[in-house]
């Protein structure tokens, strides 16, 4: 195991440090319990948004935290959930009065402690809603999972529910925008190469030198199928045919369309995988307005890609569009 | 090699096509001869500003194409120097009348291929004026370069000038900051693994499992060392050192601090490596002003990092603050 690290014990708590002392006008950081907040939190009288999850996703979530997206993030150790105590007191440190907003990916760890933290808060008087985001179209059930898994689609959610809660949306109406979005977006990933979890100091899996995997989960969970490399319009193409099924998306479909990298792949072969996916969309009569292409929701080092598609309707647009300011993603601000 | 990638031959032009499917909003690119030029090029009355070189080092130039910063980025085959053609054709395309500058890398061949395109523009009668970056304290000279090497240094360089440019600076008050810049910025790298070159197919070099290489250039050129793998924190001094003392940075010193990922490792390491490396200055007495951590100047998939340090001045941190718009910066707008 090769890594830019000091103790594998520490690499969360200090990555975390890092990225306070990065960002500084953005975020501060509780340190015991562990979470990211946003430096004016809480803000008065608007929904609050806490996401959190295991570490290893980068930007995801502490690079959302920030004007116009997420209030909080609460990262558990790399690839395993945070417990009910840091995502309850980040909760509480949100909490502007008008209710918070749990953003949940799909992992039975990840939903059991949310669902924990949020009834302590409303023991406490904080007004709780969760959404459970579980856009990966690759397998039902997996390793980690009852039903769909949550991967780069997560980001969309917290981008549009984060500005529905900056432009003083309701709990009710925040956590509405949040699952209408979870309701029409839909992911698909690939693997060329594993992670490396610091602790274990091993490849999660392994693939063989001509192979790849096709539908993998962010923690290496096992996908569809192994097949042998192909070129990558042919792998745009198997990842996008299930999505496109799926919800499905139509001729006449206004889009978002996201490749995001696994955090060791590329630029390039992301672009390459973007110019297929939009040529193949624009063959059916989808068109994409909005894109994102880039490191957002990350398996450590592992090289691969997934493609996000989300169906816009107006509104969504214009949350998309509407000023965002956190260390991943930033504009108009 | 397992990349999500077609032919190889194809790699440039199809990333280019991607990322103008992406980014119609900011650029349009001519595809021969290859060059990515703002949407809104040429601007009446403005510096144009023109950067390039070698593909593989993304988002370096093309994501800094827009608002702010680039006006055209020519980029050439993977880690290899376009040609004069298309470096003069971005040149015209870009030039609004108030001239045009070029900010070069210092490898032999972008020096020598800028030149000659320079020469031509000004046969053209457009006004050029070029800087050469060379912030690698690494090496003197190395496998492609007499002198130092221009790395991600280059990244402050684009978009200080280019926020001088868009304010309406003239082209000797435009190149002036860039050189002030140059004059500043001093930048080493390290590599934990190479990166494989898509034609060639093969690693560019190779590293023990237990291996790193201490100011390795951006194209695998060799750095100063290679030495058993240490914690972060002593890799970080190790790096930082050098730039300390190179310009020198000295107590009150205010500066900006720039990790970068050299495409392949996560951004849990970067923050560490960045953790260290603040520290360090703050114990020396340097004040980090402002930070950026990402991949910025990579080199394809190679796993490692490197640190830059910017002396900053009010005016700098000023046109570092302004508004840009691009693929991968983007603030304020």
């Amino acid at each position: 195991m090769k890594k830019l690290i000091n103790d594998p014990k520490n690499v969360v708590t200090e990555a975390v440090a890092g990225f306070a002392a990065a960002h500084p006008d953005l975020v501060r950081v509780s340190e015991d319990p562990l979470f990211i907040v946003r430096q004016d939190a809480p803000v008065a009288g608007k929904v609050g948004i806490v996401s959190g999850g295991g570490s290893g996703h980068e930007p995801l979530h502490g690079g959302f935290v920030g004007p116009g997206m997420l209030h909080a993030a609460v990262p558990g150790p790399v690839f395993t959930s945070p417990t009910p105590d840091p995502i309850l007191a980040a909760t509480k440190a949100v909490d502007g009065g008008a209710g918070v907003l749990h953003i949940v990916k799909n992992y039975t760890g990840d939903v059991l402690n949310f669902e924990t933290a949020a009834d302590l808060a409303a023991a406490d008087g904080v007004e709780v809603r969760s959404v459970v985001v579980n856009d990966d179209v690759a397998v039902k059930d997996s390793l980690y999972t009852a039903g769909r898994r949550g991967v780069a689609g997560t980001v969309l959610v917290e981008k549009i529910a984060g500005a529905a809660a900056e432009r003083g949306d309701s709990l009710d109406q925040v956590a509405a925008i949040a699952e209408r979005v979870i309701g029409q977006v839909r992911s698909m990933g690939v693997a060329l190469t594993p992670s490396v979890v610091p602790h274990a100091g091993e490849p999660s899996f392994t693939l063989e030198d001509d192979e790849i995997e096709i539908g993998i989960g962010i923690h290496g969970e096992p996908g569809r199928e192994r097949i042998k490399l192909e070129p990558a319009d042919a792998i745009a193409d198997r990842m996008l045919e299930p999505i496109v099924q799926d919800l499905p998306f139509a001729s006449g479909d206004k889009v978002l369309l996201m490749v995001n990298g696994m955090g060791g792949t590329p630029q390039v072969e992301l672009y390459i995988l973007f110019r297929r996916a939009a040529e193949s969309l624009a063959e059916q009569g989808i068109d994409v307005e909005r894109s994102l292409v880039g490191n957002f929701t990350t398996s450590l080092e592992m090289q691969g890609a997934s493609i996000t598609v989300l169906k816009l309707d107006d509104e969504m647009a214009a949350l998309w569009d509407a000023p965002v300011n956190t260390a991943a993603l930033r504009w108009g601000m």
